[in-house]
């Protein structure tokens, strides 16, 4: 997680919503990613399905069974919905998110009768993964006030 | 639609479950896509997330805002997550999906209290959508079969 959270200052650099994300076999990094959406211009560069997409051309298929996935904020549906068709077997967040989070947040995907459910363990390093996002919109308000001045 | 079932069609040549999708902002096409999982190994290789993809390229932003999307098979939860992160306002689609359907079948994602929901329209070519995944299926079973004697 201390990883991830390295990838979500990187994003917060670039002006990005901090969040990152990766994806382990075993003791090995198969699969990075951080939060592009706004770089990119493209609803799909979120950090989790960069990191999926990383680890699928990392081991030459589609079926993530042996991974884990550690990123700095509960997915989202879209990001929930690629953990599933991944087959990722365990995901470990951060901070939670009461507007799209769909790992327990604002909706259950372990509890829609879906192919594939993984184990979900939310709230690590909860602070730092929180305090980030934090900081992140507070500069954010004070740069658009200034501009408003 | 017709145009989204050339796409599925382009797929089970392939080899791939026949599902196609394509994106317009009034008459005009600005996003198309095929499931290509297998052909590129990759999870996240529905044809709604590179119909979706080619559209933020097209139109070089992430909000689709004022597109639709037609697509063969009902959205999975990652797709149907990608339709309300890129704020999609219509989805049309043809064959209902009782295994990963998230928009009516299996889920609901309009009912779930997302900052995003969109207006659905399913069954449009219905039996046309069915009839070109059954017959992928039963092509692949008695192939399979031959394989087994």
């Amino acid at each position: 997680m201390q990883r991830a959270l390295e990838l979500a200052q990187m994003s917060a650099d670039e002006g990005e919503v901090p969040v990152g994300c990766v994806i382990v076999r075993g003791s090995e990094i198969v699969g990075e990613g951080r939060n592009r959406r706004e770089t990119k211009r493209n609803a799909l560069c979120h950090a989790e399905i960069e990191a999926i997409n990383n680890a699928c051309s990392a081991l030459g298929g589609w079926r993530l069974w042996e991974c884990e996935m550690f990123v700095t904020l509960e997915p989202c549906p879209m990001c929930a919905g690629a953990v599933i068709n991944s087959r990722i077997k365990k995901v470990t967040f951060g901070a939670y998110d009461k507007k799209a989070g769909s790992f327990g947040s604002i909706a259950d995907f372990n509890s829609i009768a879906y192919n594939h459910h993984c184990e979900i363990k939310g709230g690590v390093l909860e602070e730092e993964c929180k305090e980030m996002l934090s900081s992140f919109f507070k500069a954010l308000r004070e740069s658009k006030n200034k501009q408003a001045d």
